[in-house]
C-alpha cells in the first residue's frame, strides 16, 4: 500500500507555466482595464493553466463531503455528542444540511463519504459512498489516532474519489468534512506541521466557551507530547497518522488525487486546510491546483494559512465545514472562467485602447 | 423638482427592527451550530426584515449600469479617451463587456443608462434606457460639475429606475456605472463628505502613474477649493451637485428609491460607493437597506469605507465598476436567503442540540 501511495506522489506533475504568457495576453485583450478583475483574473489563469490552455470552465463541480469520527472527543472537546456526525450524515443524506443548499445554489453535485463516523454501516443511497475504514480513531491524547494502515487506507480512498470524478467528467472538486471534534485533531495538525502553539492557535469550534478552549488546547498539547517521536521525525505520513482523522486523510487523498488528475481543488475551511497542509508536505507540488476557498472564523486558521504563505479567496466569517466555503468560493471561480471565455476583446468591440502612461 | 425630491426622502421608513428576534430565532433553529455562517446569517436577516419577515429571496435581481462623462478629464485625469464611456455603452447594449459576463453568471438582467454620456442619443435598444441630461458635466476644477437642477434630474431618474424595478417584482437593486474619469469626482466626494485629504485618497483609476496620480489629486484638491462656497455649506445636494456626475447623482437617486421601495441595494464598488456616501448623508435611513459588495482596490476605497464604519462583504482586488463587485455580490446573497430558506431544523432531521457550555 506505502508503495502505491509513493507512486501516486511521483504521478504529480506541475502545471505547464509556459501557458502563464498566452492566458495573461488573452485576458489583457479583454474590454476593461489590464488587471481590474483582480482575483477573477488570477483564478482563470490559474484554471486556464490547469486545463491546459484551453478556455478554462469550472463546471462540472463535485464535493465530497466526508464524515469521520474521533477518539479524542472522550476528553471533552466538543459542545455536540458524538451521534451528530452519524446524525449529519443521514442530514447530508436527506438533503436538508447548509451544504447540500449551497452546493445547489453553486451549481454543484455533493457526494457523502464515510470513511470513518462510528456505529454500523448506513442504508445504502446513490449519494452516499460506504468505505468505513474504522468506527472512529483512537484517543490521540493517549497513543496515535490512527495505524499508519488505516491513514493509507484513508488516503488512497481520497485519491479513488479523485479518479472517479475524473472519469465522470469533473473539473473542479470541493473537499468538505463532518466530524464532531475535528478542529482538534486540524489544530494539531497545523501545531505539529507549522510549529505553532497550541495555546495560541486552539478556538472554540462549534462553540467551547474560554473555559473549554484552555482545556482543549490542553488536550492538543498532551497529544503533540505523547505523539512526540511522530511529530520529531517530520514524516508527514507519520504525523498525518499520528494527529489527523479518517476523514481528513481522505481529504488530503482527495488534494493529491486532484493534482494527480489536473483538477481545480477548491479547499474548504479549516479542517479541509489542515488536510491540504498534510497534502502540500506530503508533495508541495499539489499547491499548483488549490485554492483556500475562505478564511475560516475559527481562531488560528488566519494564523496557519499566514504561515503557509497563502490568502484565502473570501472571508465571510464562517466556521461551518461541510464543504460550505468551498461551494461559496465554486460561484467566483465560475465567474472568473466566465470572464475569460465570453468577454469580448477590445477590437471585437471596437473600443479604444489606453493610452501608455 | 426640490419638493417632489423631499418628499421622497420622508417616504424612506427604516426597516422593522422587532422582526430580528423571529428571524434569528429561524436561523438558529437551523442544522449547523449558531451563528456558524457568519455574514450568510446576517445578510439573510437583513433582507429578511427589508423583506417584511418572510422568507427571503434575492431575486428577481437587476443591475442598472448608468454612464456619465466628465468635464474634469480636460485636466489629464484618465489613460482612456473621453470616447470610450460611448464604447462601452455600446459594448454593454451588445453583452460583451464584464459586467454582461457576470450579471449573466450571477443571474441579474441588465439594463444600460445614458444619464450623461457625451454625443447624441443611440440607436434604440430594449436594454438601454435614454435619459441623456446632459452631454457630460461641467469641469469641476473650473467650476461646479452641475447645477443644482441637473443634479435633481438625475437623482429622481435613478428613483424612477428603482421604482420600475419595483413595478416589474424586483427584489434587489444593483449599482453600476460607466464614465471615463469618474474616480476623480468620487474621490473628490469622499474627500468633501469625509474630510479626507487628496493626496491620500487618490489613486491610480485605470492605469496612471505615480506623476498621473500626483497631478489627478492636485485637480481634485483645486475642484474642492474652486467649489468651496457648496463643501462649506455641508449640504449633500450642494456638494453632490459641484463635484459629482450624472451618473453618480443617478446612482444616489437609485439607492434612495430602492429604500424608498424596501428593496435591497447592492452596492458596488468605488464609484457607486460615492453616490451611497451622499444618499446617506442625504438620508441615513438608506443603510438598512444598503450592502457595500466588496473593497476596490483602487486607492481610497477603504479609507472611506472605514471612515464610514462600513466592512465591505468581499475583497476580490478588483476595481472595473460597471456593477460587477455587486454582481459578485449578488451570488453570495442568493446563497444567504437559500440558507434561511431551504435548511432543515434540528427537529426536522433528528440532529441532537449542542449542550450548554
Amino acid at each position: 500500500m506505502l508503495s502505491t501511495f509513493h507512486s501516486i506522489l511521483t504521478a504529480i506533475t506541475p502545471i505547464d507555466t509556459s501557458l502563464a504568457k498566452p492566458g495573461q495576453a488573452r485576458l489583457d485583450d479583454l474590454t476593461k482595464p489590464k488587471g481590474s478583475l483582480g482575483l477573477l483574473e488570477d483564478l482563470a489563469l490559474q484554471t486556464y493553466m490547469i486545463q491546459g490552455g484551453t478556455l478554462p470552465t469550472a463546471d462540472p463541480a463535485r464535493c465530497y463531503t466526508v464524515a469521520g469520527d474521533h477518539g479524542v472527543v472522550a476528553e471533552g472537546v466538543s459542545l455536540f455528542p458524538q451521534e451528530v456526525t452519524r446524525q449529519m450524515v443521514l442530514n447530508f443524506v436527506s438533503g436538508g444540511a447548509a451544504i447540500n443548499v449551497l452546493t445547489n445554489t453553486a451549481g454543484a453535485e455533493i457526494f457523502v463519504v464515510d470513511a470513518g463516523s462510528c456505529g454500523e454501516g448506513y442504508d445504502e443511497h446513490p449519494k452516499l459512498i460506504q468505505n468505513k475504514i474504522a468506527p472512529g480513531t483512537a484517543n490521540m491524547a493517549q497513543g496515535p489516532a490512527m495505524t499508519q494502515d488505516q491513514c493509507l487506507q484513508a488516503l488512497l480512498l481520497g485519491v479513488r474519489l479523485a479518479d472517479q470524478a475524473k472519469t465522470d467528467g469533473v473539473n473542479t472538486l470541493l473537499t468538505g468534512d463532518m466530524g464532531i471534534g475535528n478542529t482538534t485533531p486540524s489544530t494539531a495538525l497545523y501545531c505539529a506541521f507549522l510549529g505553532l502553539e497550541p495555546e495560541a492557535m486552539t478556538g472554540p469550534g462549534t462553540g467551547l466557551d474560554s473555559k473549554g478552549v484552555a482545556g482543549k488546547a490542553q488536550v492538543i498539547a498532551k497529544a503533540l507530547t505523547v505523539n512526540g517521536d511522530a511529530v520529531n521525525s517530520g514524516d508527514p505520513l507519520n504525523i498525518l497518522a499520528a494527529l489527523g482523522g479518517l476523514e481528513i486523510a481522505t481529504l488530503a487523498g482527495l488534494i493529491l488525487g486532484g493534482a494527480k488528475n489536473h483538477q481545480l481543488v477548491l479547499v474548504d475551511g479549516f479542517i479541509s486546510t489542515a488536510a491540504y497542509l498534510a497534502a502540500w508536505k506530503l508533495c508541495p507540488t499539489v499547491a499548483d491546483y488549490c485554492v483556500l476557498s475562505h478564511a475560516s472564523a475559527e481562531q488560528g486558521h488566519k494564523k496557519a494559512v499566514a504561515a503557509m504563505g497563502l490568502r484565502p479567496l473570501l472571508d465571510l466569517s464562517m466556521r461551518l465545514g461541510e464543504g460550505t466555503g468551498a461551494a461559496m468560493a465554486l460561484m467566483v471561480v465560475r465567474a472568473a472562467c466566465d470572464i475569460m471565455g465570453k468577454m469580448a476583446t477590445f477590437s471585437q468591440a471596437g473600443v479604444s485602447v489606453a493610452e501608455s502612461n
